[in-house]
Order: structure tokens, then sequence, then C-alpha cells
């Protein structure tokens, strides 16, 4: 397996640390667009190597990867690009895994009522080309999407008989502290990516309502508030809907009445993103500036500290999983809890990179192992649940960072 | 009077259109960073010409006073551009005069305490040096400063023996609705201003604390929140404490215990500037943006409409005032709310520009003609309670736009 890993961010730097580790691989080729930073992450291990790449660029990336003879291209950049590397990674006859799916489109007339261009529609148009020719698309494999679309293929295979709803909840308890000792705002994850997810209508899956685009619908912007009570210290959280490509994933290979996710925002994040949208700063459209052209969320984005960066601040644990009602296999009601708890202090510790884009980046490494031992294999645009789950689990608990079950009353 | 009038923004394009129906002056020079702005804001009368200039180099303003003979500067512009201007009226051997003074900056170690460089203390400085030129630089003549250090006079002549607070308070019932009807976040005056004005730590005169610099020190931004009621049918809005010129005005010409300043921001604005506050975005610094470095300030003004153009989309009142409280010329306890409200209605039917850029724009208009036909004369760097305000409020009521006395339980 020669792998090409476009992005040497913060989730790019914690996926070539975590695969330096393993020997399932025989090249990292680590690829951004600021080159020393792709050398920099690539300097972790003797099987990398760093270049530059435009990610925006189909033919370039397809010019890599034959230049280095790619068998997998690893999507580690912001959700804008993910056409092109899968175009790009089709072109040069290379599979290829990402962490989302490619961008959504509200509808132009009912945005917060109908789907327009579902997340990873893109992709899933060009499902059969993989097939034919078969080769593997493997979509939404990070955190999230990711390990919880894993936690509801073994929902359905080992724990429920009928499933009521597959609900996502990620939620975290981060604290991030100046040097001065002061808590500062500083998110863990990308900016951008965040403002995209939190700001488009969130969107929600229900079988019974097939007549709305095959089930989905979507809803105003941070609808239906829940507090939910997140294990191993974590606490109560407020989450919201927020558009994530669970939804979109897991009713096309498990059977389920109601697909929704859910992010513990908090209040102060859900304030800044609502600011952010009455001034037009989340527009990815480039305004005029004093005779410069910038996009306003690439400001927000720019000022903030690259999360990347922010380890060593921080502490606390971040927790992704998902959240199954239905019918148990004994026939009994069922109300489960499957997550992954990472403690930033754990992970720092360990790999020096903070615990949202190492738990992020754990899950394509751990993929990419199972297809090269030929656990995992497949043709088309997949989703993680069109995998067996169990290998995946072990191994990620082989990986050092076990997952959990939690009863909740039915 | 020839006046250089810098600046063809929402408030130049005001004074323009209301200078163009006195008749006090030889000429208008509209000047302006973009001259296509100026030459279309001097298109509104004959006396006017449009050019271009750089505001923030003292010797281009001297080079322009000099070609078209400037008798006054008039500042229309960001007070970022202030002592340049002022600056380069004194090298022309001009008076000058502006709608705010130059800007403060933070004391170092306790920033919401004591006050570090105030507003206007660069100009106060060489106050000497224009006043041995027997030359005039009178700051502070908009709204707000201007209009209520008019009624601080005032009130110091003809209503109180002895004046406990001089309280500027200012509040609207302002509403801007989009093409749809919708109620929209578009502020009235410049963002880039209000920002400034509000993130800066506000500061407060205390004539019993003459240990801290004078009498003036600082707080944290929105403190003393305060329910003021304003006349005119605008009724109940939040106030603020707000760095403003006012506060460091008054208490130089007019004797009183205590000035302050408080605007009616409200709740939605106080949020979003303490959003903006809190993801950086207020700062003036450039950060690199995807290859091009830009303030994110600018670009927050750069999202929201020019307040220039917002006026034929917005309804509602805008009041500025003095609160003055103290003992009366009767010797009994006295609280006079002295203001000037201008409806939106009125100033885009009579003149075209909506009601915040026009009542800062009259109040120079009107010091000019008092300046122009003598009856205001003086040198040094002066504010306008230095001079009588009984022909500034006559005059003002000339122009069609008359002040009011509102008596309160005192």
């Amino acid at each position: 397996m020669r792998i090409l890993l476009v992005g040497a961010g913060g989730v790019g730097g914690a996926f070539a640390a975590i695969a330096a580790r393993r020997d399932f691989f025989e090249q990292v080729v680590v690829a951004d667009y600021d080159e020393a930073k792709a050398q920099a992450a690539a300097a972790v291990d003797e099987r990398y190597v760093g270049v530059r790449i435009d990610a925006s660029d189909a033919a370039a990336v397809e010019a890599v990867c034959r230049e280095h003879r790619i068998s997998h291209v690893m999507n580690a950049v912001d959700p804008v690009f993910n056409m092109a590397l899968f175009d790009g990674a089709y072109a040069a006859g290379a599979d290829y895994v990402d962490m989302a799916m490619s961008l959504s489109r509200p509808h132009p007339e009912s945005p917060y009522e109908k789907v327009g261009v579902k997340l990873g529609d893109e992709q899933f148009a060009k499902a059969a080309d993989w097939e034919a020719s078969g080769r593997l698309a493997l979509v939404g494999i990070g955190v999230e999407p990711g390990l919880s679309d894993v936690f509801a293929r073994y929902a359905a295979d080992h724990l429920f008989s009928e499933i009521e709803e597959l609900g996502t909840r990620d939620g975290a308890n981060l604290v991030v502290t100046d040097d001065d000792g002061n808590e500062m705002f500083a998110p863990s994850f990308s900016m951008w990516t965040t403002i995209e997810e939190c700001l488009n209508p969130p969107v929600v899956y229900e079988k019974a309502r097939e007549d709305v685009d095959g089930g989905w619908f979507t809803t105003a912007p941070f609808s239906e508030p829940e507090v939910f009570d997140f294990p191993e210290g974590i606490g109560p959280v407020e989450c919201v809907n927020v558009e994530h490509e669970e939804v979109l994933l897991m009713p096309r290979w498990v059977d389920c009445k109601r697909a929704t996710f859910k992010y513990g925002l908090g209040d102060e994040f859900i304030t800044i993103l609502k600011v952010l949208h009455t001034l037009g700063l989340d527009s990815t459209e480039k305004v005029r500036v004093k005779g410069v052209e910038v996009s306003p969320r690439d400001v927000v984005a720019a000022c903030l500290p690259d999360p990347a960066t922010i380890g060593p601040k921080m502490t606390g644990k971040t927790c992704a999983g998902l959240w199954v009602t239905g019918t148990g296999k004994d026939g009994q009601p069922r109300s489960t809890y499957l997550h992954h708890v990472v403690d930033n202090e754990w992970s720092m510790r360990e790999y020096g990179h903070q615990c949202v884009v190492w738990q992020t980046a754990v899950n394509p490494v751990v993929a990419l192992e199972l297809i090269a031992n030929g656990t995992w294999s497949g043709a088309g645009v997949l989703g993680p649940e069109a995998f067996d789950a169990v290998p995946f689990l072990d191994l990620l608990t082989e990986y050092g960072s076990p997952w959990g079950i939690q009863e909740l009353e039915a």
C-alpha cells in the first residue's frame, strides 16, 4: 500500500503520527499546499516524504499519484476539495478514503424543509464507475462521521433486532486556556468546517417520510436542542441538530426508522455561529477589502488559533458515539450508547496530538490497515457501515484506544 | 471660506448635501481615496469639485490644501486618519474641523482601571502651536461628540448653577428591513468606528478623582447598564458606558462633578461586539489569509451594508442628547435632558440621507457657518463647549431641525 496523505494540518499530522507506528504500508507521501508543512509532517517516519500539492486541481492530484505510484489517496483537507481529490484518485487508478463527503447545497426555495444537493450526492453519483472499475472509495471514515457509522453496523448485527433511531451524539468538556491561565475561545476542529456543518440546514432521516427525497428532510439550524449526558465524566451538554454525513450514510446500509446527528456545541459556540451568520462572516464568497479579495470565512479561521497547535493548552475529554434505540435481540426495548472517549492528556502524552484531531485521524488509519490486510474489501462508493464492524473495533482497541457501551433506560 | 471636505462616505455625502443649501462658503473640494466617489458627492452643487486624496498622508493633505487655497479642512473620514489631516491642515496654514478626536491607546497594565493615551491627547499636545499661530482646530463637532457638548455649555450658562453629572445619552429605534421585509442587521454608522469606541475601555470623568490622570479613569466595556427612556416615541433603550470624546471634552470647559457617555446599543449589538472581540475579528492588525493580508475589522465592515446606502430600507428615529443633573439657577435640584431627534423619514425626504449620518453632518455645517460669519472665533485646539451655545442652537433650528428640553424628576 502506497498512501498519498493530502493535508498536513491538524488531522493530517495526527494521521501521520498514528500510522508511523504501523507496518501495513510501504510509503506515505504527505502532500500540502504548504510544502514545508508537508515535509514537517513527513519527518515523523523514514517511510514518509513531503511534497507540495494543489488539492483543488484534480489533474495535479492525478499527477502526484502517478509520480509516486499511489495505491490509496487519503483525504485530510477541508471538504471543499473532496471532489478534486476523489476525481484525481479515480483518474490515477488509486483507491480513495476520506473523513467527510462532498458538500451539500441547500434547497433553493425551502432550505429549512427540503434537502437540495445532499452531502455525498456528487460522490454517490459516480459510484457505478468506481464499482465497474472494481475500485473502492471509502467515504466518511473519521470522527465524525466514521466511528458512529461503524457503531451503527455493530448495533444492527449484534445488539438490536429492530432499530428505532440511530442518533449520533458527540460532545466534549474541553477547555483551552491562554498563557495567563484564562479560558479562551479556540475551537478544537477546523472552524471553516464547523461553520459549514453548523450553519447548513441540518438534515434528518425518517423512513416513514420516503416521499421527501428518500426520507431525508431539513430543519432550521440549531433545531431540537436536547441535553445529553456524556459518559466518563464529561457530563450533560446541550446538543442540537447539525448537518452531518452519518444521517446520509447510515440509512443506506442499516435499517432504521430515524437517523439524526446532534452535536454538543454549547451556548457560547451557538451564539458565535449565529453572530457570524448575522454579519455574513460565514460566507465563502470573496469580498473586496481595501484592494484585496478574501472570503470572510477564511478570515474568521485565520484569526483563531490553529487547532493543531492548541493541544498543550487544552484539558478535558472528547466523546463520539451513537445512541441507538429500538428492540434488542432479546425482543425487549433497548437504549444503548456506543461511544469512544479520548482524553486530551493521554493523546498529547502518547502522540503529541490533541484529542479531537487524534480521534478523527485514528479511524482512517485503522480502516486502511483493514483494507491493506484484506479484512475489509469492496468496490464502489461505500460508507463504514458497508463493512464488518467487529474487526474495526478490535483493531481500534489494539491501537490503545478502547470503545465502550452504556445501557440507558429504554 | 474654502473647505476641503475629506471623506465622501455617509457623513461626507450628507455634509455636502446640507452645505449645498447655504451660502457661507466659496468652494467645497470633496476629496476621497476613491475619486469617483468624491466626484459623485461633489455633483450636488456647482461650487463643489471632487478630487482624490490619501488621507493617511499629511504631506498629500497639505498639497491638496495648497493647490485649492483651502481655508478650512473638514475631516469626515475614519478617526484613524485624524492626525494626518490635523497635521496636514496645520502645515498648509488651514483651520481644521473634525467630528471625533485622535484615538486612544489603552493603559498597558490596567486597561480597565486607568486611562492610557486618551482620546484627543495627541491633538491637545499640539494646542500651543495652533494657539500661537492664531489658528483654530475645532474638534468633536458631530453627533456625537458635538451637539451634546453644545448642550453642556448651554446647561452651564443658562440652566444650572451647579452641575452634578453631564451624561450624554444617545439611542434610537431604527429598524432596517431587507427587500423581503425581514429585519436585518445593518448598523447606521461606520462599523469600524463603532467597534473602536465600543470595545475600547469606556472612560469616565469624576472631579473628585483628580488623582487619576486629571479625574479620568476607565471601566470594562459595556459597564453600568442603564435603561434610559428616550423622547419622541423612541422609548426605553438599554444604554452602557462607551468610550467617547464628550467625556474628555466637557470637563475641560464646563465645571461638573462627573461626565459619562452611554450609548443605547441594545442586547443584540452588544452580543455581536462581544463575539467579534472573542474571535479577534475586532483587530486592526493584519492577518495573512490565503496569500493576502487584511485587517479583520476591515473585513467585518466590508461584509455589512454601506451605512450610506441603507436609508431607504430604514425606519425610526435617532436621538442624541445630554442628561444634566445638579442644581438649577433657582437653587432647586434639577434633572434635564437636552436632546435632538431626527426622523429617518424626514431626513430621507428632505435630503436623501439617512438620519444618523444627517444628524452627524449637520453640526459641523452649522459650526462652519458660525465660523465663517465670525460668530464663533478662537485659536488653539477647542471643543464645542468653548463657544457660545445659543447661536449654534438657533442656527440648527433655522436649518429645519429643532432641539428640545425635557425636564425629568430631579
